[in-house]
């Protein structure tokens, strides 16, 4: 009797997996993306912005919802460019097979598929896009505004894309125009992509703050997704958190009008204190709630960190009888150390501290960190 | 006003961390091991069996704390040799050393220590780990029968170390001699270890069902746990998950002394079948408990694991009106699509079915997998 | 000053990096596939079948070549199905477009681009690639002799395509038929596929060396590469090694005219014993050629690998005065630790050894490793 | 006749391989670095500064050895702290057992092992390693003077170690001190320590510049590397690359006293130009020297990097008529595209042209990167 089996049985398994008869990729396996429900809303992962065949993108629409099942997204909308279609002498210029071609799948999945399509001219307005109309086709227009007007007449929600894709601004900068004025003004502009692919724009961060907008990031991607892609930490897309009341485009839709959304960029999300700080809250689990200090001997406080943000925190701010870390990185999924000391002569007795920090990756305006406090309990000893 | 502040910004935050003051270690971070509580039992993760510079190992004992720690694990027993200190000439032959040079870290991290020492004799009776006694020095007996009376006299949890080593059993097979049945018989031998290092021992597994005795999994790591590990998945050592009734000493005691363990190897558990069911039945949770199946148009059932197993189903008879994949990988933390397909002339209606399976590496016996059923209820319509 | 300036400009490099102008691709890298040159000719890797839009893939053309310089292949032929384009509706039928639209891309790249076309009929004969032809246009006849025929007359290089596929036959038994008999008298087929995506059928690796029939190994892939691959090591897809005199389409097409080909499949290479004993032989170096065997202490022969094959050795016959090891694994690109021990009464001396071995992933036949000798010189002192 | 035969014969023999009775070990593989030798010099691979059980490290000198061989290192010094031995109350304080306890094992694997110890001082003049010298025993001096002279007398080669470290300067900021001066006049103190564990000191850097001494960077480790390693890149300690004449002890002691050396730190070389510069140009393979512009289409210019060094470049100054990348990586081990575009109105002609860079992670001096010119013949044609 030997002592190998269990390996090859297994091996076995994955190699004959593929004889099924259920196809070829049916050996694939989707990765949740772990960031928690906040304040009774789902918290839904979606990219808006993406491209097939039917404008410049090089892939059948079907890839997109493939990629964003594996990648553990809720919801994708695929927005081809409405006035560029280069590959029109070979292919239907039918807009709305965008969406026709990749639904079924999408439903097999469980995937929720927005409509979509973008409006490309040049600055300003620069490219935006109109999600939720019906029929795409009817936004090919010869000027700007009656291609907008079209989206509108449709109940889309438009959003800004890359204001300072430097493709339209050579410095990178965003810039207000105008134009854009005119278009909150009448009410359509809702919302402007803070991130696209693997930009940031500090000005549209702001102008969020200022004029109540919509953040957005998603990915526009063209290739074939884990092609052209160089993650800055090798996991996710950047994408759109939306708080949404329903698991649906209806949900959807709400969120976005009510601008409850944040970025998910690379390792740092970026949006409005209350939603990081309920993501933070629900995010780690104190494992120590209470400590013994006893003189100058060191405790050791363990955070478990739920979510797949890396939190990386700089202290802001000391306390009167206790030192702690400058810094501390509460790794993904893992727990850490998080070493307190007293300080010499306290008073014996159980406190209950808040050591105050930021999160540099948790941007509640352009380079400025959410306040936390990490709390707990402390017992005073004399030392021995 | 550029766009690359996140990056920068995170990037320092990492660098100054090891500027700290809190020493070299602390931004070490632990993997927590997710396998599931069961049977209102805590799942503890535990080797008892390792080795340090105290006999034949070449760590100092708080090496073995911090990689328990680091790993995952809620408890360990460091076992050095009783009649084996290859170092004598330069280190103290102290063998409570190994526990009292470990105490204070294992303190400070919650992780629970246990005593013990490993009875180091030619086979039979071969090598037998003694856990919890409070003196290990008391071991060092000239016959073994002494050595292992000097154990139980001290409420030692005795246990059959690595059964089919080649150093005692060239053919790597696995004997029993009378001198276990002396030992058996005696109250003495309450486990063996069915697992050992990267060794499976179908001969012991089987002896543990017919006998009655505490089934074990350990390392055996002599030397730094990612220098000589060369595991296979990568992920975790042998262990032995216990499930006990609290998170002590005390809990894991108990759960050894009532056969509430399973082996924790590879990517496989070995274990009765009521507690690996438990574990399969927590581990999944199957997304889409309601499906549609329409003429000959497949469905996607989606099953989502919890776990860090990678459960690897094999089916185990048909039914009547719907086919569904031979194989299937529930991969570790991801979600996978399960497709079925109805098989014609079905009446019209809801039913419930069960899907028939063999987990190939959940092992109740040598060779045999568990048997599960994945339920899901499906309403069937006519083809369109 | 401080200390962590490296890293942060460092970083702003990487971030800067896509603001240059140059297109979100340019960061792009490709793996080069390191295996030697052999025998006075190139090793140039090349994948002969695969599919985009254009028939039943769902991808452009330009994905294809963009996956194969990542990838580090020499030669693709994208071979899309004569008979089969499920896209027609919105896409041209012009099967010399898969050619058309990946050809300047390629020439951008140094790739090699091969015309090609799959012909799918049902088994016999089944699918049967034909690559270099001008007109893949011409391929569309009724019956398929009529198609073949217009391929050979094209000088058409033809292979037959996954010949167990259990599309075609249930039970992944490849089966030879008249058909394929008659092709081969006719002198039209030429080679067949061992290997095809996932599948190895070790039929056709027989037929291959009784008929002297070209080996070939492909992708056969549909989606994007990285989409749908559970690559089994997770590095390269399956390809066909080609033995060129000169890095050129004709050069290939002369080589695969006289069976000059490897399948490199997973961690196995497949092929002639001349081709694979080459191989390895260039791979792999001893950097410890002599050793100094004293009693019975070991000595450690120490060899690195250059390639990226992984070498599985197992013993094949002893030696009657050194003992060495029963299985070594030489690790890809890594350097391992062969122990090698006297056994005992040896004339003092100076011997040149060979210590015997298969290779059981250099596979010269079904189920059959290649034999090699390790040579090492010893030089045998008497024990201290 | 089944397809899976390689799989499961691959399995059996990675299984079967810990049964071969050569130990647990033998799997192990070794990494080689892959950094050219440059300028008739080997390049070897060296850390010189790490810690045993022997002092205050945890780990047994064997180990440091079993790392050094599997980190791809050449030579290593073992160096415990002289006047530190936190475990004497259990083990031998004899120094040079450090040396012995490790050397058998160093021979067997033919790395180059060398004495030393580290005489531990409060600043100034902080901590010095001392290596080379015969007996370690002899530097426990009472004042430092004298440990130091005791050194010397043995023919060590001195270094200053983390000039910077926060446990002695709270700022992390390295400082002079007239007792440097003093043992600089000597001809005592011959290096420094530019990187140690995972900090720069960038005063230390500009010190080895104009006062010729020796650029060092080693690991410091005291625990198993890679239980404490939080590896910037993942792929290797700090070490001192020494430019050799021969492989041995004694080319080491040479190439130092020469300052022949380089610092090899995360992704970063840090030392003299000359040395840099011949790293980079040996590295780096330009597989398309002759590029045609046309136009103002762009050409591809491939680079493979044979290093394990990513270099990453950024413009250093225009050209007048061609455009190419503002920054651009060398991957470690890829080849990657480098896009240029001729801009309009050139004459038609053949040009050699050389594109400035500076390559930021070669560091010539504190935050200098080194100048270098990527070479490329160009071929301008009209544009059609």
């Amino acid at each position: 009797m030997k002592r190998q089996k269990i390996s090859v049985i297994l091996m076995l398994g994955l190699v004959l997996f593929s004889q099924s008869g259920f196809g070829r990729t049916a050996n694939q396996a989707r990765r949740e993306i772990q960031i928690p429900d906040i304040l009774g809303y789902f918290t839904l992962k979606c990219d808006l912005h993406m491209h097939t065949v039917f404008s410049d993108g090089s892939v059948w629409p079907t890839v997109r919802v493939n990629e964003a099942w594996l990648e553990g997204l809720d919801a994708l909308s695929i927005t081809d460019h409405v006035e560029y279609q280069p590959h029109q002498d070979l292919l239907s210029t039918d807009l709305n097979q965008t969406y026709n071609q990749a639904k079924n799948l999408a439903d097999d999945l469980g995937l929720i598929l927005i409509r979509g399509g973008e409006i490309t001219r040049s600055m300003p307005p620069g490219h935006l896009n109109a999600i939720f109309p019906e029929d795409i086709n009817a936004l090919k227009q010869g000027d700007w505004r009656s291609a907008i007007q079209a989206a509108i007449d449709q109940d889309a929600f438009l959003f800004w894309n890359h204001p300072g894709w430097n493709g339209q601004q050579k410095d990178g900068v965003a810039r207000w125009y105008d134009e854009h004025t005119e278009l909150l003004e009448k009410g359509w502009l809702k919302g402007i992509e803070v991130v696209n692919y693997d930009e940031y724009y500090p000005e549209a961060h702001q102008w969020c703050l200022d004029k109540n907008l919509t953040m957005l990031g998603n990915s526009d991607v063209h290739d074939p997704i884990n092609l052209v892609w160089d993650f800055p930490g090798g996991e996710h897309r950047p994408m759109t958190l939306v708080f949404a009341n329903e698991k649906s485009a209806e949900g959807i839709e709400k969120a976005l009008q009510h601008q409850r959304t944040v970025v998910y960029y690379q390792d740092t999300l970026i949006g409005k204190a209350k939603f990081l700080d309920a993501i933070f809250s629900e995010s780690i689990e104190i494992l120590t709630p209470e400590l013994t200090l006893q003189g100058k001997k060191r405790a050791i406080l363990q955070i478990h960190n739920h979510s797949d943000i890396s939190y990386a925190l700089i202290q802001d701010g000391g306390l009167d009888n206790v030192s702690f870390p400058e810094r501390v990185t509460l790794n993904a999924h893992k727990t850490i150390q998080l070493p307190i000391k007293g300080e010499g002569n306290i008073p014996r007795g159980r406190y209950l501290i808040h050591m105050p920090y930021r999160v540099s990756n948790l941007w509640i305006g352009p380079g400025e960190g959410l306040k936390v406090n990490i709390p707990v309990t402390v017992e005073y000893l004399l030392a021995e």
